[in-house]
């Protein structure tokens, strides 16, 4: 049996390019870390070391500060900017995957007014974008990792099955936390601020998070996505991956103390891991628009 | 539009359990971190909050323990007890994924003896295992990752394209060094001996990361994936995911000094990422394997 | 020449405590990781095996949340009625080192109003604290690290000595980014509101980081720890373990394009490191406060 | 009161420098990463913004690779020569602080035989190195951090005093586990192969470890030490800090099983942390040897 290529990209990771925009004393500030890596026809350089058609990784890290020069906008247009610019010079680059991280900064507040070019880093979640460029649809993912929410009552777990391993006892009132870890997919077409897409789902996390009782954080899980789903036609699906972080109220009985959900332990490992896609019923499932080449997830 | 819920997961992350088998003075000890995630129908808890399907996170961990009292053997034979477990044991768990890594420990020689109790941590590459239950099939992935390979000369990049962005001059003689993060597919229904496999793929990634010039990092990857499918009938495809981790030969001149490729800067960010799927032709490519519930990767 | 025990202290390192406050329906939240190490008569552990003064590491651990249950206030008044705990009930524990980092969480707004029990974690800088008893003695060090911060321009370095190893060229004109870290040490016997002069102290380092033109980030690390010292009688001295995080402009000349400060690499290592002591004039240095027992930084 | 600068240093951190000798086909690698910090009459760059006196730290950098043109020969005499090189040329500069890690690489064996210029890099413990000159002294430390060693029995704890937040139960068979993090210094004068005594002390750490029961971490690291500092007359000092990495035999019992010592739980967080210093009567004690700027540990 003969052994052939499969899928495969390649480009440059997390290229760190901060733009500064100086048109008059108030500057602006867009900080990422972008990522790229071209599809198509690679074949030659793997079997042969014929780089024929390898557009160097270094030139990729080039483009990417060069097309900062006229301005970064939002992290999906910049990466859109790319996939277009790749695609359509090259002709053996039929596609490809763009990626960012990006990092929010705040005005410094001097005397209560926020000053011209003196930033703090936000240090909150860090939002991403993922642009899949496949012949000649484009995929826009938005997302966000790293947002830490914890509600100190209003969340339980109770009747779940049992079996001869199961020592967990059920509770109505525990505290609930995770670092929310999104993505979501745009609808093709779509006309976006993606901005101000981006800032509305956030608020829209943190508000749905407290809203309710929460049975279980599968049960949470799908309210955020729902909440987002109703109020963004623009969005066609969202997924989420969340830790569930165990916060252990500490028996403190043995030292002639009660502890009502009041003392914690902060576990590391292991933890809860809830997963799901949450989607509008009947749409394309664009398979393309989430799959790495290597699936390393 | 109605939202309706898609493929989801859920679990335990990263259950750290170490193994001592000491059934006589010489210990053996395996040290792993263990995911296990269920598939199948948790609608009702996502969409109603009704948990008699969630078998609770706390039990599977409970689970990995219980299991490991009988011993490990390997990552991938642990982790196929704990698939058929979960399946066999709840009718509406029709699947999941269950993931390890393992750390290895060699024996402390004391006067030129291995002792019998007392280990090292061997701290280099990371071994992992998946197991992919859906339905009756059972996938399994070997894999390792953080192996970190370098070629001082025997490595050049020649002959790519050119544009308007390309600034890289050519070379015939760079250090190329990499991670090496790789996973590859048993062919199910094989008989294998996963630690002997694990050690002989190894082998196989060290050897042939030396035996030929590079003239990319793509063709060095594919020639370790060939080696690897030629030696072993027991596995049907490797990935690959693989930075280039750029060494940068120093602009001595302005010293008075010249730099023969004697002294390099080693570079963080960015670096290359290339990164491929090496199959044998014809085989059934078994997505499934390879599918997270939300590829966050 | 014999062999000798010299300083040594032991202790139980990272322990996470999340005290919740739930008086009223409007709970309160304080999250640390408290490490508390024993300084005193252990030489008969060290030289014999003999642990009769060795008060087990998991006790210290149990007092920690014994003690939350009465509630925190804050970091350095925690960790004072740990040290006189611990120095009071062991006769033979003349002192120790008692520290905590803290997390900050906002309460997340709903529909304009801050919620009761739901939380989002700030993320920005950690909040750090030291208590080191010495004796009767009691030293207080507040601190913060993982503040950054960053300024687009009104920073520059000039006038510097040349040697044949320098290619740096002069500018007055560059982005300045730090992580601020830095910790202070409370004059002896003051009454302090820590956590008011915590916020105050944070205020001021924004707000001075942006105040003047940077000719160096030693004069703005003065500027800072002047700042402080001046508006806060009941601190002796400050420290600072300044990163300058270097962000150059790229050179964009061969893409046929200008760059005028707008387009920059952020590069992670190497990176410049200013560090200094700024103190009262005449105050005794207590250097027992700064000293671990191995001074491994 | 007047406010003023104290104990001050600066400097260029973690320059990666790799360092490849090809005087013939068998190549040679020296991997480092190197922090320099000048002490000296810096008082104007911090006073009033005048920087003739502030060597750049890209010059430090400079410096770094140079010298490296020269070869590194152990970590500690490339430090040397660094410190010898920047209090000699300039005349305000009256010290300093200069640090490495250093990352070990094995050749890569080919059909048994070592090549020439292929390697995997050895990732277990972390060399390290300091040099702080001070006037015309220098005082060397050599360390390592990171070498994880578990015994699997032969470790227990008992005989510790108890009081009412006591909890934990006397064993005489546990795992003892830790990462072993060790500086130790060199008497000023010593002729010394640095990279032989390394070799060495690591070999007797390891075996040091395995000896003995180990009544208490602190009994081992008093014996540990001890060990070194009988075979090395060339070192003055042995400084340890030491995680008790905690391994929990998992309660097995409500699943109807026996846990004989053979299925633990690897807790991350917290930890105990065992610190001491252990020396030769009567030396002197150099404490401008251990001593940062900032004391930030």
């Amino acid at each position: 049996m003969s052994i052939v290529l499969g899928a495969n990209q390649y480009g440059k990771a997390e290229v760190r390019v901060v733009k500064v925009t100086r048109d008059d004393p108030r500057h602006e500030i867009e900080d990422l870390s972008v990522t790229s890596q071209l599809r198509g026809d690679f074949a030659a350089a793997h079997l042969t070391g014929d780089n024929r058609h390898v557009v160097p990784t270094d030139t990729q890290k080039n483009t990417v500060f060069a097309f900062a020069r006229d301005g970064i906008g939002s992290p999906e247009e910049f990466l859109l900017r790319l996939a277009d610019h790749f695609t359509g010079s090259f002709e053996w680059v039929t596609g490809g995957r763009w990626t960012a991280e990006s990092y929010a900064w705040h005005r410094i507040h001097v005397d209560g007014d926020p000053h011209d070019h003196a930033f703090v880093r936000v240090g909150q979640e860090t939002r991403t974008a993922v642009v899949v460029a496949d012949g000649g649809e484009r995929h826009v993912l938005g997302g966000l990792h790293g947002l830490t929410l914890l509600k100190t009552t209003g969340s339980g777990f109770e009747g779940y099955p049992k079996d001869r391993y199961t020592t967990l006892p059920e509770t109505r009132d525990r505290i609930l936390a995770t670092d929310v870890a999104t993505r979501w997919r745009y609808l093709p077409g779509a006309d976006v601020d993606y901005n101000a897409v981006y800032a509305d789902v956030k608020r829209i996390l943190l508000e749905e998070f407290t809203r309710r009782y929460s049975a279980a954080l599968q049960t949470t899980m799908f309210e955020l996505g729902t909440a987002v789903l109703e109020a963004h036609d623009e969005i066609a699906e969202m997924r989420f991956s969340l830790p569930n972080k165990h916060h252990f109220a500490v028996d403190l009985a043995p030292f002639g103390l009660d502890n009502p959900n009041e003392v914690f332990y902060a576990a590391d490992r292991p933890y809860g891991l809830i997963e799901a896609q949450i989607t509008r019923e009947g749409i394309d499932p664009a398979d393309a628009a989430w799959e790495g080449a290597t699936a390393f997830c």
